[in-house]
């Protein structure tokens, strides 16, 4: 089970409103390659992993991408809590008014809501590491992109944080996918 | 944040192996009516709930159901963790071990990825908190569904225990309502 | 069965094309909270419905909500009618058009098909009709939000129908809650 | 708009509960090729199809086709009213009733929400009208398949009704779609 | 089993980037009515169809349309591969730079993922070549809307090639369901 | 562009009918880590990637994944060409039977059509390319289950031989992730 501890794993402070830029985050808070999906593959992942380590693994990565899920979330209200209806209008964002108002909803930038399809939870403990993995870059090149779209150092501030959490992330699977294969070599030494 | 706590909210201790109930289970951990989409829901909706109560209401509640989750999560993998594949095909679970291997997918029982259009996120905050209400109420037939799909005491007693949760879930968001249209009526009264 | 009568329910009579305004109204036409999610949810419902009175109330919404369907239908089709694939791509409407043309198909302003995931059909009443009076408030903010994207009379005077006849099937089905609770205290009564 | 008539297109009186049957029935209630899809496409195709004839035949097909899926709903609902959920079990819709209870949702038989990307409205006369050939084909086809799948007359009887009609309406469409063409042959030689 | 040739069937010389027109090719590209939808369809169909010559047809066309598929594909990279974040922002692309970068992705302009619930494939001859024609002529009018919406001649001659392509796949399903037809008679002569 | 040859990768030649193993092919022919998925990714990632060598990589293996998906359909079809709809009833391919009757449509197992949201495109190459390796041990996993649900040899050998192919694909894809990493660091190098 989980606590909420009432605290941003790191600091948001928007300093303008910006519809645009949030449309572009939907992309992390709701996207194939988001929080949301790196979060929801781990935590689902670690209940059939086979070593007390990789579970564990698993549970804190994907506590911390909750995390970060939140972070993104709490980006994109930032950004539009003070906009009007024609404000949302003429950065490109009538359709989401028009459907959600300013609700924040888990869908990608272009409307499509959040599906587990982004995502596979297998019990091959090899299989799920390298989809871990891949996950990593994924979300690596998506802080990218995003920082790519702004110039504004409130947003591109915690974009870099996640940034550089997801390439930790990555080094961690590849270690524990490394271990994964020492004790299936093990394993099979032994018979 | 989240604080990750290791222990389930509730405790799983299945007595033996029953991988057909396994399956009827995946409607409340990924299925329309599910804990995951109850916390989804409401954490999302939290972002731009009205008051400072309102907004922990849901932040308390999305957190609780994270645990619900999680308790699904774990009395799958229990009834299924000891299963051969001819066992899992004998109970019906041959697609699912085709697709998924052992792994604890965010599915329903016949195997729809969970998606996210089945949940609403708007910044009505009575529209939401009606669709809260709802939410409560289906995952309370939900369990009850479940309950009369076995007669195992160890799988009855963590359902019965969500079950009286949402009851109490639905009580709090009834009363956040009353509140939140008396906040509206006065801000009409003060013009 | 249904007997179709040559005639809006109420009137609509556009008075000049505004191809970005059709699009928003696709949210009730098309998208999670709209008139086709309404009509679909109620007459499935009605089905297993306990009682003669909420069978007819499904029947009767359901059907007038098909009505409101036919109304959104018509209102795009006004509003798009004489645009030239010129206005459709400066009025963002080229992805519709390089898709659809500009057929009136079942989907949400960002493009999403319709799916029955936005609903749900169970055979518990008071989930049900909980969830009904959840679609209603949703779909009453969704009328007002599209209210506040358009200054246009003939655009507003339908969708101020609209909105009007939502809160009225909110209160009916809040009095058939009631009812079914209270046949449900009496059979508990009786044993 | 649409007048409901107490009455459905062709009588049904199931003899005996047949869950297993209930479920294939949804491969028209809700699947790809169902009277859900057929009602769909034609009522949303018709406002823009381009002579007053045509706009009259997919009102009224797609109004009867309405009346088709509201008789499936009621054999689904007969077949299945009386079983209680071990029967369901038993007959391999423990999984549906976890996840719907016995509710009549619009889904295939394996359990897809049903989505408008089965139907396409375009405002091409020809590729509507090309489509909605294929659209009572495929229908066709599936009652040909259903009707192998029992031997109850009950069941059999509505099926080989619905069967025929679509056979009607694949030769009114055939015949719209030689009317259309002609109406192009001759606007072209007018210039 | 296929070989690849490396050559595209019809040559592609963009002369220009034109970041918005490239959104629009996904119709053809990703979208329900696409080169993608086609092949898949036809290539599926025909391991079930009854007579080698139209087995024989799908794979020919099928195969084809695979080769339009690579087309479009190229059209898309070559209008899109100078852009610069900002240009794709400009052209309304930002969505989609934020959530796939210049990858060539399946999906429709405004974002959905092809799925492969726009096609059907049943084991019934006569349903398959009639949806066939109609996947014919939706997609002959989708380069049609196409070709409407640029001026530029080297984006206008692949898909003037593509849409006279379909029209030749048209009748040749079209001749391949009157031979289907006289064998079903002249079976049913037979007895 | 592609040529057709009339044969398949590795010959198929199915002992007897076993409709239920048909049903779990589906897992590979249309299910997420399918052979579909993996041609639709490598072939489409295969547009951006920045050298010619990993373009040839991508072409290659994912016109090869296209015979592997051909020869998983003609599996399907000889394992079920011969049942009656009372066997396809009996092995749990009753819905299947209902929706698609006997055609080999993309889809898994449990019925879900397949889409392109289970796999991603980028123009990242160390990002595809870390999918990639993982799609292909998702791949591996998915032959590993499957022959342990069978122990028909005439089924085994192919899926034998498709599972060693993704070990090999695998290995290829791990080696030009060096490559590109050497290039990014040599661009890096030179300024």
């Amino acid at each position: 089970m989980w606590i909420y501890q009432k605290q941003l794993q790191y600091p948001v402070n928007i300093q303008r409103g910006d519809v645009g830029m949030a449309k572009f985050l939907f992309a992390q808070y709701g996207g194939p390659d988001s929080e949301l999906s790196a979060s929801q593959q781990y935590l689902a992942q670690r209940f059939t992993m086979p070593t007390p380590e990789t579970k564990a693994l698993l549970n804190d990565i994907g506590t911390e991408e909750m995390a970060h899920w939140e972070i993104l979330g709490a980006m994109i209200y930032q950004l539009t809590k003070n906009a009007t209806p024609d404000e949302m209008k003429a950065a490109g964002l009538g359709d989401y008014y028009a459907t959600r108002g300013k609700g924040v909803f888990q869908q990608s930038p272009s409307g499509e809501p959040w599906t587990s399809a982004y995502i596979q939870v297998l019990n091959d403990p090899i299989a799920n590491l390298s989809n871990d993995m891949a996950a990593e870059q994924k979300a690596r090149a998506a802080y990218e992109r995003l920082m790519s779209l702004t110039n504004d150092a409130s947003i591109i501030a915690p974009l870099a944080f996640l940034r550089a959490r997801e390439v930790v992330h990555f080094q961690r699977f590849g270690e524990a996918l490394m271990d994964i294969q020492n004790v299936c070599v093990k394993n099979y030494a032994k018979g």
